[in-house]
């Protein structure tokens, strides 16, 4: 047999995809996997039997998502790799953003995407966070860079709205949900990054009952630019003389300009000291704001004091759903684009079955060779797997927000113990699927002329922002796996199970089923063998290897996720239905056989690991770093 | 039980490493465990008793690898993120490369580094690679942009040295090694990445005996700038007439100046078109080069027509254990950056028994949380295990080199056997030790003020340079493991075998020379369930999962580096060695633990997709990706 391909690999800089094909394809997600996704898999439409969603049908989303992709497609995707080429920067003490995002924010505003899923009431389109979700997915995976400054002024109005005085709500809101106003959230400190007790910026009481707020935030996202009229700041702070830790502290408005009586807009002591250069997401601005150098601050306590990491905390499992969606939304584009590569480059020859190639054939696309193959699947079963956990955790956040009582719980529960593994899967495995996409292009995927590049340095944030992947392994096994003495677990146990008796119902996913049916041995076993060390508490111990439990666990429910749309893809083949095309199905059908042949079994080892006796990484029981 | 770690990541930016802290440390590698490689595990010593390395000694290599480190203080790593934030780049037709490249090609012209492995008639110093490429690592750990121009200066002048006829030896050989002049290797074309039978630069034959060059490269690292006085390419061509493929494929020296017969340098029809920008090493110029577009380009034929591509692989297990050596550089740099912040970064608090957290405490150094030494643990495991791996394969170099017969068999297929692996394991593995170093910093690691995400963007080539992880996967399974019917891989299992038994000697040691005995019968039952299709003719499929089983390997016999690793320390407590620490020693042996706890365990999964009978990459057998 002959060496079949030969070393140095590049491919060829004239026929490959530049900045001006993506700008003209347009092609960064399947928009038919979406659909299928929220009405095949999830059944989006039970949400509408609900009051609150009455109004929706499956014709409105699906007009809604098509306006998403329009607005993605002219007004996101072509700029994608100029925002990173002309990044953010801080010019006499400005902070420089994109000209574009000035019609994007703008556009957003009017369109209502900033206020899809608030209330009527506030100037909302009261939409279900699932479709809100698959919505913001599509602008993501258009434009991963943009989408940051809209996502925050919801996220902010959405405090104010859940939380704030009457007064709060009118001053602030209506501004913020048509984008004439921008939002942030000031959480990090230089000292306090991780460790949110730790914060020292102070608010002072004033008679009139305001605050005058002093100390300084990094790493603010949309802190400042030129394209808002005002930027509204929810920030955490201490009352003087409050509490240690997180219990004392507060969460006020601080507006960069405050709102006279006669309504006009004056400084309010907040300055934009510097712009952070980053890694990737270079479009997207990264802050240093200073409050109060003047003692001329102004803040506006939201809710009650003492009571603001709280608030936080509850508006986290929709900012840790949507670090997740970014994320994948990443990897999804990134396959689009090694798919595109893969049909358009010729390079070597198939082997034949002597071993031999023929010279005088012309060379091969490269999607026909196995490799690019498998690591274009790899990309496809992990955007789309992730994709369809993001979109079940969704449901679960919509339906706790609708029903009562048990159900309400029951929903509630699913969703706290899906949310840290919808962050971090993302993160996680979509790194390495973009970093496959990378491959597919070879020595074209390294130059800066095309996209991949890109994707492989934006993505790298998803598993620090929100909350490490360390942290949240440490909230998925230290507290979700033990709420009310680990009923939540249970509860997912069940959901899976009953993914499991569906797909059973056909004989060609009864293996599958049975692979997931023995990961959920496997889960109970390893929650066995940690568990007793929480018991006797030795907490450290017990956390040690979280963030193995967090890939074994994150790959357990992609693996139902994905046999819960190969179940759906055999039902509807079976019944003959003509809403996709044959192929579509069983192109579901088969990745979801290629995540079972190359990701699951990964879950053996890890179990192995997890259930090893050496503690080999507790300080003082290990030697020191040499 | 509290939330221990609270969400938003982000670290002090007034306490960070900055990089004037990285210039002071100059801390990018640990000498002592590069002499605990050399010396007590690959006992490099045994070299010297043969006559071509006899002028050699402990003392002598401690010397040269010493002055290698000061170089590399004084004259690279503080340049190394210089060069990165000024790149190089292509103005008024000229490659316009960092200046302090002038100062590091001259001195390591001055230093010999250049021909350290070339013969002493050649000029150089007849160092045994082992050496020579543990002293590349030291620069490349403080550089890796900065040393590809001197390596492949040594790798030019190495084609002419082996193949080249004495007129050729004598006109180029003596000024590269002194670095007046450079060198590059020219194969890639657009239409001829990996596929080198495309090749379509053709040469004229001329009546004097000389040829005339027509056709354009790309991607020529080092390829023009202007601090060598010409630039030798050894370039691939079709001579006019010859055969297709890779048989017709000739090498031959095109210099970029002609030497004319007065000794002064002339022209050669040799223009640099463009320079390509990329993700990283962009200190290190990518060109593209068209070679005769005036018809006045000469060529001088190297060794015998039509045998090109058989010199050019000759060189290619160096040029592949150079791309691993680089790979691995880059994670040992990293490794450095990311202990030295976890050594002085305060953040959260440890856990107590009781689970709650002390506020009154300061915080304590995240080096002390288990998820951050495990991390760390993962950088050290890869980063030594697979410098442990590149010493043990130029050893079998240099054994090629100096032994006969039989012996001289042997070390010249155990070298062929592990050199995919040495080259794809640092690439793969490195890269997901680069990224968790970068995680170790959390956001600060995103920062463009932080080396981490340097390193994250520049280790990401590793996997393409030289033949892609696919390519080298192919060449594992497809042509290593089957070489002279499977005689390699009995040598290598023999090998590993002999390790086992020293490591069986010692009962702390056991368990995992059981381990890795386990999987050696994994291995062999991979191999068993693979090797029939290519029996059966049924290449394609034999080969889909090369990828897979590179992985599988390379785990094994970096897990059998290990075990050679913590057998020398283990012996050397037992003697009461003193050339170390006790705890240098205790940390060799816990981080081969370490190695069999996380990822050793990783082989069982693989060998279970390996030997799944579904099969789902194969064009034709499979649904086309929708």
């Amino acid at each position: 047999m002959q060496p079949i391909f030969l070393y140095i690999v590049s491919h060829n800089i004239h026929t490959s995809p530049t900045y001006q094909d993506f700008k003209n394809m347009a092609s960064y997600i399947s928009m038919d996997t979406l659909y299928y996704l929220l009405h095949e898999v999830h059944h989006v439409s039970e949400l509408f039997q609900h009051e609150r969603f009455s109004e929706f049908d499956a014709e409105s989303v699906n007009l809604f998502l098509d306006s998403a992709k329009t607005f993605g497609d002219s007004a996101l995707f072509p700029y994608i790799k100029e925002m990173d080429e002309k990044p953010v920067h801080f010019k006499d003490g400005k902070v420089i953003i994109h000209p574009q995002m000035g019609h994007v924010i703008k556009q957003a505003g009017e369109m209502g995407v900033i206020g899809s899923a608030f209330d009527y009431e506030m100037g909302g389109m009261q939409m279900p966070h699932t479709i809100a979700n698959a919505g913001y997915y599509i602008m993501e995976a258009a434009n991963n860079h943009a989408i940051g400054y809209i996502e925050l002024i919801a996220g902010a109005a959405g405090l104010i709205a859940t939380f704030g005085s009457e007064e709060l709500k009118e001053t602030y809101i209506p501004n913020m949900l048509t984008g004439v106003w921008g939002g942030t959230m000031c959480l990090t400190e230089p000292q306090a990054g991780s460790s949110l007790s730790d914060i020292t910026t102070t608010a002072y009481p004033q008679p009139d009952g305001t605050y005058r707020i002093k100390g300084q935030k990094i790493w603010i996202s949309a802190g400042d630019h030129e394209y808002v009229d005002n930027v509204i700041h929810l920030l955490l702070a201490r009352i003087e003389g409050a509490p240690a830790g997180t219990k004392g502290i507060s969460l006020f408005v601080v507006p960069k300009k405050r709102i006279e009586e006669n309504g006009s807009l004056a400084g309010n002591d907040v300055v934009t000291f510097a712009d952070f250069q980053k890694l990737g997401q270079r479009g997207y601005a990264t802050t240093h704001l200073v409050f109060g150098d003047k003692e001329d601050c102004h803040g506006y306590l939201v809710g009650k004091a003492h009571h603001g990491l709280k608030y936080m905390f509850q508006m986290m499992n929709g900012a840790r759903i949507a670090v997740g969606r970014q994320a994948s939304a990443i990897a999804c584009a990134a396959y689009h684009a090694s798919l595109q590569y893969a049909n358009e480059r010729p390079q070597g020859r198939r082997l034949s079955n002597t071993g031999d190639k023929d010279l005088q054939q012309d060379q091969t696309l490269i999607i026909n060779h196995p490799d690019v193959r498998r690591m274009l699947f790899l990309q496809k079963a992990i955007w789309e797997g992730s994709l369809s956990l993001i979109l079940e955790a969704s449901k679960y956040h919509d339906l706790e927000n609708v029903l009562e009582g048990e159900e309400r719980e029951r929903a509630h529960l699913l969703l706290e113990m899906l949310t840290p593994m919808v962050k971090t899967y993302p993160a996680e495995a979509g790194r390495v699927s973009v970093s496959n996409g990378l491959q597919v292009l070879g020595g074209m995927g390294f130059s800066a002329e095309t996209i991949l590049q890109q994707y492989y340095r934006d993505i790298r944030i998803m598993a620090i922002y929100e909350g490490t992947t360390g942290i949240q392994s440490l909230d998925l096994l230290g507290r979700k796996a033990t709420i009310k003495r680990g009923k939540a677990m249970k509860l997912l146990m069940g959901e899976i199970m009953q993914s499991i008796q569906a797909a059973l119902t056909f004989s060609e996913l009864k293996p599958y089923a049975k692979i997931l049916g023995d990961n959920l041995k496997r889960n109970q076993e390893i929650l066995e063998f940690l568990m007793p060390f929480a018991m006797k508490g030795q907490y450290e111990r017990f956390l040690s290897d979280a963030t193995l439990y967090m890939e074994f666990l994150s790959t357990v429910v992609v693996a139902w996720q994905w046999l819960k749309m190969a179940t759906a893809a055999k039902e509807a083949l079976v019944k003959g239905d003509t809403t996709y095309t044959k192929a579509f199905y069983e192109s579901k059908i088969h990745t979801m056989k290629f995540y079972y042949k190359y990701e699951v079994p990964k879950t053996i080892g890890l179990a192995q690991s997890l259930m090893d006796n050496e503690v080999l990484t507790l300080l003082g029981e290990t030697e020191l770093i040499h």
